[in-house]
Parts: C-alpha cells; structure tokens; sequence
C-alpha cells in the first residue's frame, strides 16, 4: 500500500472548506440538458469541470458532440498499473416545479436535513454532481500530496445523461482505443441507508413507450357531441387499466417468459437488511404512509424494486387540464409507459409485446400511434472480481461500515453500454442517500456523503492499484 | 296581424349593408370574458351596444356586477301587450389557437364558405353576436317602420356567459320585478342543417366533477421505486375504465333511475331528418370517420347526442407530459368528468353517486379528493304553447322553410336560470348553423342566417303580439 494515502486523506479533511465552495460553484451552473436555452450553460459547466481535472493534475478536453459536449481527462498513464475509466454526468434534471423548492434550485444552500444532518441542497446534488466532485477532490488530494494517482484514470463526464445520452455511444464506439481500461467506476447511486454504504451488483432494464389515441382534428363540444362520439380518454382507460391485473402482474403477452424469482440466499441476505418500510414510506412522502405501499403479489418491497419487472404510468395527457370546467371531448389522449425489466428478458420483445397490446386494445374508430423511447436490458455484475474487492474496502473504510450488495431497481444505459461497446464491467459505487430528492423538488447531498464519498474514492485507487501489485 | 310587417321586413332588405357594417363593429371588439386583459374591451363593447339599442328606440342602461356588465333595454312598455325578455351574450370565446384562423379573429371577413354559401368570419360571429344582432336589426326596423314594437321587450345581454354566468343569477334574482315577463327568448343555438331552421325543445343536463387520486407529495422516480408504490395513474385508469361498461352504459348506481326511452313518435320524427352520419363525422374531423361515432348500444346519433345521459372524460392530467421519456410514478393523477343529463335525472344525486363511485374505486393507500362544478338539470319546453306557435310561424317565414322540432344535448345553464328565478319558459329559436365552429378557429356566420335571423325576429315579434290579441 502507497504511504501517501494518510497524506491524502489528510488533506482531505483539512481542505473542506475549498471543497464545499468549489462544489457550490459547480451547482450554480443551470446545467438541464433537456432545456433548449442552457445550451450556453452547459458548455460553461463542461470548461469549468475542465479546469478542476487541470488543477488536479489532469489533461483534459472538451469534445463537440451533435448534443452538449463530452468532458474527458486523462492522468500521466504509466504501463502496469490498472486503468480506471471513471464514468459521470454534469447534466442535471429540470427544476420543476421550481416553487416547491424551499430555496432556488440553482443557488446551492448548506442548511440540516428533516433527518438532522448537513447538506447541500440543489439540483444535481446527488444527481450527479455530488458524486462527481467526490471524485474530484480525491485526484485533487493525489495530486496535492505529491506523486499524483497511483493508477491510470480516464474521466469521461457527459453533459446528456437525463435526456437518454443521445449522443454517447457514437461517442464511445468511435474514442474506443483511448478509452481502453479495465474497470469502469461510475457513483451515480446510493448508500443503501445512512451509515450503510452499498455496492449495486444488479439493475434493471427499461422499455418506455407513448400510445396517443386520436378521436378528431381537435377537442369537441361534449354537449353537442358527447354520447355519440367515441371518447379517446375512455378508451385510453381502459386500455391502461388493462396493463396490470389486479394481483399487480402486467399483462403483456410473454412478459414473464426468462423472468425467474431471486435466489433463496438473496432472499435471505436482502430481508435481513435493516429496512423499514414505514420509514421508507414518510421519506418518500406518500399520502396513506406504508398502505401506499403496494405491487407484485408473493414479493417483498424491495424484491418489487430490485429483481421484479413492473410496469408504471409516468404521465398522462388529455383535453382541458386547467382549473375549473370545459365541457370538450379530447380530440386525443396520451399516455407514457414505462416497464422496467429484469434478467431474463429481452427489451425488444417487450417492446413489441407492447406495441402488440395497445394495437389489440384500441377499440376501433380511433387512430393509435406508438412511440419507443428507451430500450435497454438488465445488467448483473460480478461480485468476486479484484475490482469489488477493492471497492469493498475503499467504502468500509471511506464510510466506517461494510458495503452490503444490492440491486437497484432503475436503469443506467451506460453500464450496459461501456460492456457492449469497451467490455468494460462497472462498479457501482454511489454515495447518495435514499432521501436525496434526485429527480425532485429540493434535492439534496448530504454533507456525510460528500466526505465519505470523498474519501472512498481516494481510497478506491489505492486499493486498485494494489490489487494489481 | 299589425300592416306594419311588411314595411320593416322592407326596411331590413334594403339596409343590408348598414347592418353588416354595424355586425363588424361589434365583432371588432375582443370581448374574452375569460381574459383579465379584456376588461375594457368588455366595458367598451357593452357600451357600444347600448347605443345601438337606444337607436332602436329602447331605453338603455349598463348595469355593473362583480364581472362584466350587463346591458339591460327597454322599450316603452304598454298594458295588454305580452313582454318577451330576449336574453344574448356579447361575451365571446378565447381565439386560441390564434394561428388556425385564415384571417385574424377580430378582424371580420366576409368570404365563401366550403360549402359556398357567403358568411362573415370572426370569434362570436355566431355565438352569440350575430344572433344578437339579428334581433336588434328587427327592432330598429320595427322602429324605423313608425310607432316601435308591437309588444313589451326587456333585453338582458350579459357578458359572462362562456365563463359559467358567475354574476346573472344574483343579478336575476335582485332583478326579478324589472325583468318579469311573459316568456323568454334565446337565439344561441343553431338551426337544424342549412334551410332547415330548428326549434330547440330539449336540452341535457350536466354534472361536472374533478376526481384527484394522489399517492406521493412530489413525483418519484419510476426505476427506483417502481413496482413498489401504488401508481396514482394506474388507479385511475382503472377508475375511469370502470365508468362506462362495454355497451356505453353508465355505472354510476341508480343513474338510468327515471330515465324513459324517447316516445315512439318522437325516434320516428327525428329518423326522418336528413341526417348523414359521414357527413356529421366528416364535419368534425373525426379520425376515421363514421367509425369514430360511438355510444349507448340501442340508440341512434342523434338520440345519443339529444336524449340519452352519457359521461365523457373531459381532460386527464398525470406525470409528465413533455416530449421524450421522463420516468416517474406520478404524484398524483387527475380527471375531469362530465355527465349530461336528460329528463327525469337530479343532478344532485348523480353527484353523489360520482363521487360514492369514486371513493369505492379508490384502491387503498391513495388519498382521494372530488371537486365539483356545475350541476343543471335538464330541460324540456312544451311544443303547444301560443308562444311556440309564434315562433314557428316567425321561422318558417324567414327562413322559407318550417322549423324542425329537435333536443341539443349541450346545458345552457341560462334556461333553467329564468324557470328558476323567474318561472320563466325559453323559446330556444338559433340562427346557427352547424358547421359554424362556435369556440374553435375560424368561427363564422352564414349571411343567410343573419338575414333569415333577422326576419324571423322581426316576425316574431309580431306574430308573439297577435297570439295575444
């Protein structure tokens, strides 16, 4: 092991204060890929994100794609050591709605959670910003304590992970002699609870599609009309309500087909996670607390979250949406559809599964147009790689508890890309928590995940580059 | 019968042009009740109309209320004469969206129309404009005529009618000495096709209700939690679904209670109207045409649309709904049902039954909230009063063709109003025709029935005065 690592947790600890303004420097960029107007913003966050790899030590770049560029950095690569392809992203979610933001999601505040602990509260604190700096600052301790990293590195930070990393793949499939490595890093998740680091070894697939049924040119007068004309958000409906029985299964024809239940032992090790579920229903603020609670039959919530394929409504559209009356037949309904997979099944035939369903369930009289919006399959890691042992000891230590190994039940397309494209197998270290509001109203980053996050990290390169020795 | 009538007949031929002229005044005013920056155009339109009325010989005044004005007239009411109160609205519909219409919306046109027929082209042209107008060119042909209308007139235009009438019905009822009256009538509804001028006898009820299912304080995320908190938009997919059976019947318990077939006369009368179900579809847009018209199993269009009770979904709101894919559980999810209504059914009890119906298929852990907003009771006009008599010979003579005797299935709240308040019955007697585009772009009015409007309020006046001698 480098002697330098109580060197460079040494200066972590002592350069906190640097670290929190830089990060609220960095949460101060508007930085929402999916908004035409921070076209401008986003390349400001890409150069400043630059100029901090500078300072610690890094060669960067900023590469142009057709969408919001790529930020890429390399240390001084040295031959035999293990080569780390750190992956992350400084685009974040839209704001809104911006008035249920205690303060502005752009003017980053350090005040205590409702748990009692410090934060930083902005858009794209946990999501992925946080997480990103964590990083940071540890090259930045390396580098500070002489010697620079004792591995190789290469960061690659996107600018579209939230609009579905439109232009990455092209992007990677073309860098791929420069971005040969031998494991990815990517912190875009979570601790399992306070004081539990957590290490994801599962994550599930997503088909997400749009079914929009028309019934006329535009809305129509519903007293005039209404009882003679079919209407398209009764259809929809009923079409909707079709997807799932009420045992909470989805109907789709073959849905199940490769899906097998988790392991007795999972079973096991999973239920004897400290998880309370009203607990995890007042953090997530639902109306009926634990009642709210409900899916698969014959599963524990967190297999419903984890191992089991589901299917969700994520929005909905039709006719007059303002306050009060108006009195129309919608000349068209809509909704969004998500299903998220699990191993064993095949996102393509979801996918036409899908289609397949809503074309047998549009009564005839109305128009049916489908659209596809994602598409990726489940991913699995490997729990006894070198790799995740070091991760193991990096987070025990970074966090002074053991990692357990969980699932999580979202998807993160670039695990499942890095493996096509680069053979790469990730590590899913991720140092939010459960109550960070990511993709929400007030998201947040604790304080504790910042520095723990900031210090596994630096521990994670020593660990590797040991491994290797 | 007076020997007047054929000098103001006379007199309305050979002033054409002063009354179009004086119609695109009046439609130059943008006078969007429900646009707060309309307030003087409202004022200023009232005004105006006034002024004409006071041309027509009536005394005039603007009556101020929490809302819009209401433009109150006169004439020089005489003993032994029957007093008609001839109720319109100067209010018009929002012009969104503005980039649909050929020319601009308060810019009146005059040009052909697809089916080659001359109309002017205008928000309110039909509704209610013209048709005010007709009636106050009759008058002021009745004055010019020498010795002013044959019978009492009170004219009650108010400016709130496409925002739900916020201010009449106190107006009325402080009112009800002034405005008392033998019968009351409306020209805001249409004629039956074109040459086929219509009496309107029935009209439906409505029940407007807004039902939120909530499951979350904000909106969370789909792959994180999917599968394992109840999906708002699901359960009200499944309530929705759940209101209208296979055969296009209402659920609702006890909603047919009172509810009668239409008599075997009355089917047989409206089967043999020119009514052609393509060229219905066609007129508006439908996406695939006849196959688009749907409903109760049993009834024909025409009854669906006129005599039977229905619900339709008015708008649906839930998640997202921008383009691409966001992955959420909604926070909660949203709808706006109305049900309309026929003789024999209490508004207030099918109320109570939507929202008994709502609560009992809520499924558990999601907080439930009923919103409701209009509840009017159908309403039928008898066919063998003296007044009815009037009009349909005042119809037949102006239109050159005898009226039908039809239902609408819209509410026009106004009518039950007048019953209520002033135990008044309404001649519904429109000039409309049903390709007019009321509340949608590029709204017009045929000149046809500007004239045939305005000779059969000019005739009807008279023909009202003799059923009376």
């Amino acid at each position: 092991m480098s002697d330098r690592l109580p060197a460079v947790l040494d200066f972590l600890e002592t350069h906190r204060e640097a670290a929190l303004l830089g990060l609220k420097d960095f949460l101060r960029f508007p930085s929402v890929s999916a908004d035409p107007v921070c076209g401008g913003h986003m390349s400001a966050c890409a150069e400043w994100l630059a100029r901090q790899l500078q300072a610690a030590g890094l060669s960067t770049e900023v590469a142009d794609t057709d969408g919001h560029p790529i930020v890429l950095a390399f240390n001084q690569h040295r031959a035999g050591r293990p080569t780390v392809l750190l992956y992350g992203h400084y685009d974040v979610q839209p704001p809104d709605p911006v008035n249920a933001w205690t303060t502005r999601p752009f003017e980053p505040d350090v005040r205590k959670t409702p748990a009692g602990t410090d934060a930083i509260y902005a858009r794209g604190a946990a999501d992925d910003k946080g997480q990103i700096w964590a990083h940071v600052q540890a090259m930045t301790a390396w580098e500070a304590a002489g010697g620079g990293l004792p591995i190789n590195v290469i960061v690659l930070l996107e600018g579209e992970e939230e609009v579905d990393s439109h232009h990455l793949p092209d992007f990677v499939n073309a860098n791929r002699a420069r971005l040969k490595a031998d494991v990815a890093v990517i912190s875009d998740t979570n601790c399992f609870a306070r004081g539990v680091p957590a290490i994801v070894t599962g994550l599930r697939g997503l088909v997400y599609g749009q079914v929009t049924l028309r019934a006329a040119a535009n809305d129509l007068h519903s007293g005039i009309h209404g009882g003679a004309v079919r209407n398209p958000a009764i259809a929809l409906a009923k079409l909707l309500a079709a997807l799932v029985d009420e045992s909470g299964r989805v109907t789709l024809d073959g849905f199940y087909d490769g899906v097998h239940s988790p392991a007795d032992d999972q079973r096991k090790a999973w239920a004897s996670l400290s998880f309370d579920e009203s607990n995890y229903a007042e953090s997530l603020g639902l109306a009926q607390g634990a009642a709210t609670l409900a899916g698969e039959a014959g599963f524990s919530t967190l297999e419903r979250r984890w191992v089991r394929p589901t299917c969700d409504i994520c929005g909905v559209t039709a006719g007059y949406q303002g306050p009060g009356a108006k009195t129309i037949i919608p000349a068209y309904a809509s909704a969004k559809v998500s299903f998220r997979l699990v191993a064993g099944q095949d996102p393509l035939k979801v996918r036409a599964a899908f289609e397949d369903f809503v074309r047998g369930h549009c009564p005839p009289g109305l128009s049916v147009n489908v659209d596809h919006f994602a598409a990726a399959p489940a991913v699995q890691t490997s729990q006894d790689s070198p790799w995740m042992k070091a991760a193991i000891n990096a987070l025990h230590l970074g966090f002074g508890a053991r990692p357990v190994m969980i699932h999580e039940g979202l998807t993160i397309p670039v695990v499942h890309l890095l493996k096509r494209s680069l053979g790469l197998d990730s590590l899913l270290i991720g140092f939010g928590l459960p109550d960070d509001a990511p993709h929400a109203p007030n998201e947040k980053f604790d304080l504790g995940s910042l520095w723990g996050g900031t210090r596994s990290a630096a521990n994670l390169y020593e660990f590797i580059a040991a491994s290797h020795d």
